[in-house]
């Protein structure tokens, strides 16, 4: 590196400023209202300078050249120097609550300090708040404290090597042993050992398991057991535990993801979480019925997977458009200076949706969250009747959010080029951790079909003359017009097309699936025969939904909140989010909708003119969601545009250029180059 | 591990072995017929069994566990022991050939020998081609049998730091010294330092240099030069050149992409290649029209993009269609067994369009290659008829199986479920390999601006009723019709609507470029602006293409030579690839072709048949691509169908848990846990 010295400057890139000097809104008001309030922001602030400030210079960069091993005791590291930090800060901004101590574990300034993600999120997220779900008093008592100060550390485990979606199946069982009081639990096949609980492999000493309980040989179905794995002082695994990591993965390389295998384990009867159920000491088994809460927590933990998926998609967003400001690339004019690459069309194409997308995604959950509030209000009350269309929504936007955000992630690093395939990007190490999304929680093809399900059942009552609920009233609405009146090109006249297109898709499905019940298919059978329909409706569903719910943010009530020129650009993004979600449902909504040559002209002409009108406030708004360099962890997306020389940082920090000659040379390569093939 | 012993079985998996007896068609003949006569397998298997037989159970999984480091190390190991071997095979099967030494360093078998890749392809490819395509007959004789036994290692070093896709672009410079009768080469600044090249970090001691040739300061353009960069002995980087790998990329681990400064290094002026262009002794600088031949490079190297994306497709086809017929999970009816997954029909649709996709674009690629040899004995007549539409083709083919590819090798690895997200699926090692070719050898975006811009060409001719070459001859045809014919359901008519459709858009983007025009934007600027109708009639023009040559291969002449239930599945496979995608472009074929939804029914029935016609022969087509079980790397999709131990064995690999204990425990955890936070 004998040529270059000094590499990074001090001042930000002269291409970036520009941009940032030419935006037509204030960049503090928005990043404001996107934290939800100037106060929000301050703390925001204030938590990432406690953290971020004294990291050293290619902190997220490290754990790339790490091994296996190494990344997951450097990250357990992190996390342990971070947890009295997070705890202080806790209690000095905001004594009593948890928004710093634990939640910036899992949320974005995590992605910041654990660039390899870290062990701990299943035992935060899952163990601790499944025992004071389905914990008894004393229960909670006993674990829940223990958990919560990092006393014990736990795990989830449920999904097994042979079963995931179809928990029923699960094989480990526990058996009651009456004569002593406890039960026993056994792995009986090699397919029936857990399988991906975070944090089971090196890290947790107790799990969460679940388990087919059998009493005296009889069925009592799916249960969970508090089981300890590891010797509180010395950590070994405890007789009968078989217990390791499943090995890598393609992202989310701390997480320590396990495996176990339970041989005659025993654990006293007072380790099963016994709120709704319960095993006396005589054996007698007694059930309550299930709690509908439940519903409400897979309600929250699709919402926080929807923010997390809209924010690396936007983390993506911020890397690529700040990139596109700084390269400059092929003349438009030939002979003209290179332009900025953000000047070329065909680039702005591949940026500005997935910020629209980002933005509609980050909104929709906002909605969902007042939703959730106000629905466990109403659940305090005894009163329900929110909760099967929150449940159905929330699926449609865990499934649209993940799927669109990785593929957006995925999009946004091609569009950076070469550069974009570098690990110094973190472009890819933001995939890899979001693209697991599509998977957990629910595989996105399985909630379809079940959104999809509920869709022509909704129909069925429709068909009979019942009422809808208020997120299939568009079903009714859209089937009472005998066709679709004529194209206004308004805000509200893509809504009522897409809704119209999702209701007819609908009603396809329905009919294809009745069809093939005339034929003599069973309900089941001919639900997997129109699997390709159901998932459709599904998604147009949803698609509908974030339409709407984004449409009433930025120009509902709230709007009155803003500025002015805040409020245009966000309707800028708006009518480029509306554009592009007609456009690419266009199969679908030609086959309901006619529309002329002459709209579907002007639909293109908005698309071009609202990513034209876009172009000079981009850098601007990506500047507005605030992230903090170390979150975005990239050479190409730093606020100061440096992005040529911080590559060649990155470059130099290869543990391959800290030796001109790399030993395979002696042993391999000359002898080969000298014997003269 | 104490539970479980001898984890593979020596028997295949019942669930598999059943698909494979219940096939329709014999898969000798198909893998025959796949890999082109059944003399061409045999040689495949006999190549394979020299490779792979000797190799350790774990060798694919192994170099994931390693540092970046001892990667690179590994796989010049592997490189250097396979090349005496390969050189041996090919004396022995070939003598005199090139189809297994070198050709083996880059294809299929590559993979296998190489997971992690490795850093000679520049060389194979790039290095030795150029030379001999560019240099004069002496230069051949001094530099390209030295290059081809590998006395030196080369690399290609064009791409700069700050330019890629516009060569004219860079900025490295090589100044003639009339006085000592060398040229002096120079990197102006941090952004002209060399950027990318293959094995140019710590592999190849010399590099053909692109650089600005400049005499008595006059430009002359853009030339090659012969730059020895590492001492022979020692193989330290020579004076004046500053020489590292650019770090760790996504994929290509091995690959050794280099960067490359250079600073008054001075080279002989007869280490420039001089086929095309003289620099004489006292600096007259003469230059002969550089030769059509080049773009023959440029298809040669589009095709073997094509290959290798299609063979990559497969390979995570296979992977994930045994998989499918392994795993069971989710009773279809309720209470019934657990079906094998690929019964379920949203699955199929994510296996076999990825199997139709990956066969279509190898029969394309084998349709160009046929072409390609037509043209090379006619260019060497001096005919270049053929050689515009030849390279337009070939463009359009790499962008459609590049980005094609990508998507389905990743929608496969999410078919397979949280299991895919581990490494030992090899599906993420597949993807990160493929990915690449988005972006190199002309980035996509790009070669589809140039493609519509051929194409809006042609239209202009068109118009002006000059006749057009054959690949444009439907933009005449299509015209003719004053509205598409009745919907006959037929493949021809399918073939028909697609390339009704790529007319059209073709003539939507003549009319906004010429729109624009007329309102007084330049020509480029008119382009720029007219970049997405000119990208979207880009890929329709391929597709068409694909179509069309799928369809010839499959039903033309040859199919005389399969036997009938060969040509039965073929057909098959035909009718799912034509039916999904005109059903993926109906947002376009619906704007101009008015399909009743009678029409649109019938096809939704068609796919939803062609997957179930399909489903009993799936497992048996994937067998008959012949992919060897260390070619595919994947404990998915081994040919026995033992997955779960092999995920389990997998496991035991990882190099976390040859520890119970990991070190952090003592120093982080432990403290942690005690410390009552």
């Amino acid at each position: 590196m004998s040529h270059i010295k000094n590499l990074i400057p001090r001042t930000v890139n002269p291409d970036i400023q520009k941009e940032r000097s030419a935006a037509s809104f204030d960049v503090q008001e928005f990043a404001a209202w996107w934290q939800g309030g100037l106060a929000k922001l301050n703390t925001k602030r204030e938590i990432e300078r406690v953290l971020f400030d004294d990291q050293e210079d290619g902190y997220g960069l490290k754990h790339e050249y790490m091994s296996h091993e190494e990344v997951y005791n450097c990250m357990v590291k992190n996390l342990c120097e971070a947890a009295p930090k997070l705890k202080a800060l806790q209690q000095r901004l905001n004594p009593g609550g948890s928004d710093i101590w634990p939640a910036c574990l899992t949320n974005v300034q995590a992605t910041g300090l654990f660039p390899g993600n870290h062990p701990l999120a299943t035992h935060i997220t899952m163990f601790v708040d499944v025992i004071k779900g389905q914990g008894t008093p004393e229960q909670v008592d006993k674990w829940a404290k223990a958990a919560e100060n990092c006393n014990i550390i736990g795990t989830y485990a449920q999904t097994e090597l042979a079963h995931g979606t179809n928990v029923r199946g699960i094989e480990t069982r526990a058996d009651y042993d009456v004569k002593t009081d406890e039960f026993v639990l056994n792995t009986p096949s090699l397919e029936a050992y857990k399988w991906w609980p975070g944090g089971l492999g090196h890290t947790a000493n107790h799990a969460m398991v679940v388990a087919q309980l059998y009493i005296n040989g009889q069925h009592k179905g799916i249960q969970m057991f508090i089981v300890p794995l590891r010797d509180a002082e010395t950590h070994m695994p405890l007789p009968g535990v078989d217990i390791g990591e499943i090995g890598k993965k393609l992202g989310m390389h701390a997480v320590n993801q396990g495996f176990l295998g339970l041989k005659n384990v025993r654990i006293p009867r007072t380790n099963m979480l016994m709120k709704y159920t319960k095993v006396e000491r005589d054996g007698s088994f007694t059930e309550s019925p299930a709690s509908r809460v439940n519903y409400l927590t897979m309600v929250y933990t699709r919402c926080l997977i929807v923010n997390l998926n809209a924010t690396l998609l936007l983390e993506a967003a911020t890397i690529a458009t700040r990139y596109s400001a700084v390269r400059r690339q092929s003349p438009i004019e030939l002979n003209a200076p290179e332009p900025q690459i953000i000047d070329h069309v065909t680039q702005r194409l591949k940026l500005f949706p997935e910020i629209a997308n980002g933005m509609a995604y980050h909104m929709a959950a906002e909605y969902m969250w007042e939703q959730y509030d106000q629905t466990v209000l109403e659940a305090n009350n005894g009163k329900f009747d929110r909760l099967p269309d929150m449940h159905i929504l929330s699926c449609a936007l865990k499934v649209l959010a993940s799927t669109d955000g990785c593929a957006g992630i995925e999009r946004l690093r091609l569009s950076t080029g070469g550069h974009g395939y570098h690990i110094a990007a973190n472009m890819s190490n933001i995939y890899g951790n979001a693209v697991a999304a599509i998977t957990y929680e629910g595989e996105n093809t399985v909630l379809l079909l079940q959104i999809g399900r509920a869709l022509v059942k909704a129909w069925a009552n429709y068909k009979q003359g019942q009422p809808l609920s208020a997120s299939y009233a568009y079903l009714a609405s859209s089937m009472q017009l005998r066709e679709f009146p004529k194209w206004d090109n308004s805000w509200q006249c893509i809504l009522k097309a897409l809704q119209f297109t999702a209701a007819h898709k609908t009603r396809i499905a329905f009919e294809n699936l009745s069809e093939r019940m005339a034929k003599g298919q069973s309900q089941a059978v001919a639900a997997n025969n129109t699997g390709i329909e159901l998932t459709r409706a599904a998604e147009l569903h949803g698609r509908q939904f974030v339409c709407q719910t984004f449409m009433e943010q930025i120009t509902g009530a709230k709007a009155k909140k803003r500025s002015q020129a805040l409020n245009a650009v966000l309707e800028n993004v708006l009518e480029l989010f509306l554009v592009q979600t007609v456009l690419n449902n266009m199969s679908d909504v030609l086959r309901f909708i006619n529309l002329t040559e002459v709209d579907l002209r002007s639909l293109q002409k908005r698309l071009e003119l609202s990513l034209e009108q876009l172009r000079p406030n981009a850098v601007a708004i990506c500047d507005g969601f605030d992230f903090h360099d170390k979150v975005l962890n990239s050479v190409l997306g730093c606020y100061d545009g440096n992005v040529y020389p911080r590559l060649f940082e990155a470059a130099k920090r290869s543990t391959m250029n800290q030796k001109p000659v790399q030993k395979s040379f002696e042993t391999y390569l000359k002898p080969l180059m000298k014997s003269s093939l």
